[in-house]
């Protein structure tokens, strides 16, 4: 295996091992983002210069290899999902007003709020109709099931928008929702096109789940750590958008009273956005980014453990080599 | 039968044949639309008290009704369609900016554009998670695929705002694919869920899409001929949201060169909304009113002739009855 042995595992390794199928997934993925009006045309071609790093149907098209050349199924669905995420994106920025997504303008920013609301909207409901008309109704029901849970994050970080109350479990069930539940998508649908693995259902679904636990909170790290280039986001952004993640919250509840009565007290007078310095050198100094690192690596062993049951299967050791590279992205 | 010889056909005539199922589709609609969130069940509370007049899930019990009792799964997908009315309500009074809507204030008026569009999403996820959940896979392909169209409409609508050049044929187009398709949808369902109408399923569509039409050209006059009670929205609210309309279409093309040229100078220069008068006197004096009720005519008589040949079956009569109400609308 290439895999084996490596300090930090690259995606791009991964992504070599189903070469043909993410060509294949590409030229999918390409030409259901397609629309018959200009507008919509434009909006299209806008997003596929915003190209993703395809985590997720990386994932499920690993999960579905078997050997047998480029399974069909598995990569109409894998560009399902990451149509799926396109439209979440889409929604998202909306919702946080967020100017640029690898680096460009979110549709939001260019086209306006209706224009991105009517997009994801477009691409949803494409998903939907396509995967009913091709009698795809298992993963119909895992994508269906997961976008409305994805939803309902989005109305729980709606309601708790820079709450500093917000729990650990409060945090976990929206990254649970939002996040991890489309990693976990990925898998389960990917096992369900598998011949061996689809009696595996369980434990593919679970390690996608945790996996998505680590991969979310590893990009909260990251906007903490500071490095603008590795997600074309800019540092801090979900301070300013209000978001309270797992460094805050950690570093929050270890901080001295009087800190705490400090931040709040600024907090309180001034805007939030302003105090993002002193918010930022509060997390680094009570542990925030140690203890999201620990909690990240729980939950990457977490992933490793549901599927040491697939010894006989290759997937054993690129999935685990999938979580060591969610990991390693802290490095 | 009761609906027979009468001049206007009441909803309430129509409602009353399947009262018992329109009893149990209230109890349906109303359970789906709770949320476990203080802010979701707030806002699906605020959405029960704008009651819609039900009209496409009367019309997908009528064509389902067979005489054995209530139809479960019938009510089941009718309160699902009334579900995705809603949702799309929502995401239409966000394009609009609408602060009313049945003279309630919009979801997005009470709780802003984030929460308009994530209970958007909410309600229509919601719907394909239950319906895949149910495995009722046909209503779900065709509730999918209407969405999907519903949404082209919307980027259309979106693309051609305030284009006095916007054709009839384009027009026809957004009205088929916005409003006429969950209409027709409503009954090609039904008729899935019918045993011998199931064999009529294009005929029970294109029923179906002819009343859409009509009922869509109703409203579109109704905005012009001034009646705020009976649509609980403003008059001239479709000219103000830059929605030109049938009637609008048709006078445009009658009016002489000269009072087009009036109107375009005067747009050029003011507000659109301020000259809401002089396009209402333009739109009476050059027939597009009734040409627009000629039209929906049209489709009225398209939709009837369309289940003539349902003779031995009672839809017959309470479709066309149905038919009528949508033109009695106009007296």
């Amino acid at each position: 295996m290439p895999l084996a042995g490596e300090d930090r595992v690259k995606l791009q390794s991964l992504q070599g091992l189903i070469a043909d199928d993410l060509g294949v997934l590409e030229g999918e993925y390409n030409s259901l983002l397609e629309g018959d009006l200009p507008l919509l045309q434009h909006i299209c071609d806008h997003l596929k210069l915003g190209r993703g790093k395809r985590f997720r149907p990386t994932l499920l098209l690993i999960t579905a290899k078997n050997g047998s050349g480029v399974n069909a199924e598995a990569v109409f669905a894998a560009a399902c999902v990451e149509l799926v995420h396109t439209a979440t994106l889409i929604h998202d920025d909306f919702i946080d007003e967020a100017e640029t997504r690898r680096n460009l303008p979110t549709v939001n920013a260019k086209w306006g709020p209706s224009a991105a609301l009517i997009m994801g909207d477009w691409i949803y409901s494409k998903v939907f109709a396509l995967l009913t008309a091709r009698d795809m109704v298992e993963p119909m029901k895992i994508i269906a099931r997961t976008t409305h849970s994805m939803s309902i994050a989005e109305m729980i970080q709606l309601e708790r928008r820079r709450d500093l109350n917000l729990s650990e479990d409060d945090y976990m069930t929206v990254i649970r929702r939002k996040t991890a539940s489309l990693i976990e998508a990925s898998c389960e649908i990917g096992s369900l096109l598998h011949p061996e693995l689809v009696k595996k259902r369980t434990s593919l679904a679970t390690f996608g789940l945790n996996v998505g636990l680590a991969f979310q909170i590893t990009d909260d790290i990251f906007d903490y750590l500071g490095d603008d280039r590795r997600l074309g986001k800019p540092v801090g952004g979900d301070w300013r958008e209000g978001r309270i993640t797992l460094p805050f919250i950690a570093a929050w509840r270890n901080a001295p009273a009087a800190e705490v009565a400090r931040l709040q007290e600024a907090l309180a007078g001034e805007r939030g956005a302003e105090l993002w310095p002193d918010v930022c050198k509060m997390v680094q100094n009570y542990g925030g980014v140690d203890y999201a690192y620990e909690i990240a690596h729980k939950f990457g062993r977490h992933a490793k453990d549901s599927i040491a049951e697939l010894e006989a299967l290759p997937q054993r050791e690129i999935l685990t080599a999938a979580a060591d590279y969610v990991l390693g992205r802290l490095h």
